[in-house]
């Protein structure tokens, strides 16, 4: 099978929204008058980011998620996605079980795939573009943080890391290998939250984010940090530790908000089913993140995740 | 030296045009009313597109190159790319090269860097998307072209692959590693021409694009397509031959257009310097390629080039 046949083969669904999908020298969309483009862009690697043996549909699913998850922090509405992929050999197994996983997030949120590339290379290599609309001055930067405000997350932290060091906790494994990015709360934070960014390199690093270009300093409460009830039964301090503040990959929420908002936001907490925490707050002062224990001791963590670095 | 160093130091550059650029989940742009975003991605995988020794600023200046000249397919103008990287190591002195040949393009151009990815991986993979923009209803599709249009290429076709046998030419070697996408080119046919593509796989696999999609058949003269002088020096028919209607990596367009616009075409090629040649002609038919030989009798060639099926 060559080139243009896989291309046409699992990757050419007409688009909805799109004048021209794939198959020409480039898309082409037509943006709606009063509203702003978000554009984000995620790589994986074989060996990295996932395992040679992981499962395709899994593989196809994250690539596209990881993506929506970043223009959920920016509170834009997904529309177009780009997927470009280096493979080792063209099996169609797995090129339609990954088309599959792809696809069946995409349609779920009304996602266009309107162009990409397929070349051949030692290793897999996933490339994703997405853009996302947000009306025009409403999206949510890292650096709109205002003090006072509750710095707040969605979902739980540190089941994804858990996974890496315990992947027969199955709770924990479909959040590292499926993670549901926060599409629709993304979208209602607007006008709602100060600041966002989504909970892709750990809690930590992430918050020092919006710490940095808020230029204001984060107080945290340890225990106020909703987390996996499996952490309890398993008795680890040093490692709920790690996955909680300084895990990767969850893929939730965390946002900031004025004092006033906490009732609407505990009000969209029960309308989209998504549990909404705050865990501190924002004050000035030091661009610095503190975080408190059961004993308001300040706690030591490890920072966010750098691929050059380690952990 | 870690991620965000990386990017901090050799990427971050304040985008001209966008809301937000790098350093955010996402980059934000406003599109300006009444014009067509046209979106493209490429990626090039080490061993594949380029040696692992290739000079890092022309590999930096092609990695942007071939997404523009898609760009230029469409009759649209470049304003923002994404890059992400996948890297054996973080080479300052490669690192520096390459963004120098990324920009100095991008500069060139008017395009902003506005977002990617950087990430280790074993080997070399760069993924470039890029955003352009069009007048609504404007765009220069493959499927657009019209019984009795001209075929027309611009510059001369063959130097590309010609450097992969002969790299010690340096008028090949430059074509191959240093492509100029015909931007200006690209936008001035906007209303002139019917079709058009980038000729990235070769004149004939390109060609059967703009058939194919147009439902065409089309008549090309061998002889009268332009090519570097050494050719005739090298006395390699064969080579001569693969070259011309087969070797990919030109990145000139090909496009047809009305016998009436002859004359403005020319007036064109006259402003911008840029040589414009008549090579064929489409008609109602079959939609296949036939090239004629000077003594006006068909030739065989090689169709496009396929990652996954070799030449």
């Amino acid at each position: 099978m060559n080139e243009f046949n896989i291309i046409r083969r699992y990757f050419d669904r007409p688009p909805k929204r799109a004048l021209m999908g794939v198959g020409d020298d480039c898309a082409l969309v037509r943006p709606d008058a009063g509203l702003d483009l978000a554009v984000t862009t995620d790589m994986l690697v074989e060996g990295r980011h996932f395992l040679p043996d992981a499962e395709p549909r899994a593989l196809g699913h994250k690539a596209l998620a990881v993506n929506l998850s970043d223009l959920a922090a920016m509170g834009a509405a997904p529309r177009w996605a780009t997927l470009s992929l280096a493979l080792p050999a063209a099996d169609e197994a797995w090129l339609a079980a990954f088309s599959e996983g792809f696809f069946a997030l995409a349609e779920r949120h009304g996602v266009d795939l309107i162009g990409g590339d397929t070349t051949r290379g030692p290793q897999l290599v996933i490339s994703v573009a997405a853009l996302g609309e947000v009306p025009a001055g409403l999206a949510l930067y890292r650096g709109g943080a205002r003090p006072g405000d509750d710095i707040w997350v969605s979902g739980e932290l540190g089941a994804a890391a858990l996974a890496l060091v315990h992947p027969e906790i199955r709770e924990a494994a479909l959040r590292l290998h499926r993670p549901e990015p926060r599409v629709e709360l993304g979208e209602r934070l607007r006008g709602l939250a100060h600041a966002a960014i989504d909970v892709s390199d750990g809690l930590a690093g992430d918050l020092r984010h919006i710490v940095e270009r808020s230029e204001l300093g984060a107080l945290v409460h340890y225990a106020d940090i909703p987390r996996p009830a499996v952490f309890a039964k398993l008795r680890d301090e040093k490692l709920e530790r790690d996955c909680v503040l300084s895990g990767g990959d969850d893929y939730e929420l965390l946002f900031t908000a004025a004092r006033e908002r906490r009732v609407e936001l505990e009000a969209l907490s029960r309308e989209l089913d998504i549990a909404l925490t705050r865990i501190g707050t924002l004050q000035k002062g030091a661009s610095e993140l503190v975080v408190l224990d059961a004993q308001k001791k300040p706690m030591t963590y490890r920072g966010g995740f750098d691929h050059f670095g380690g952990r």
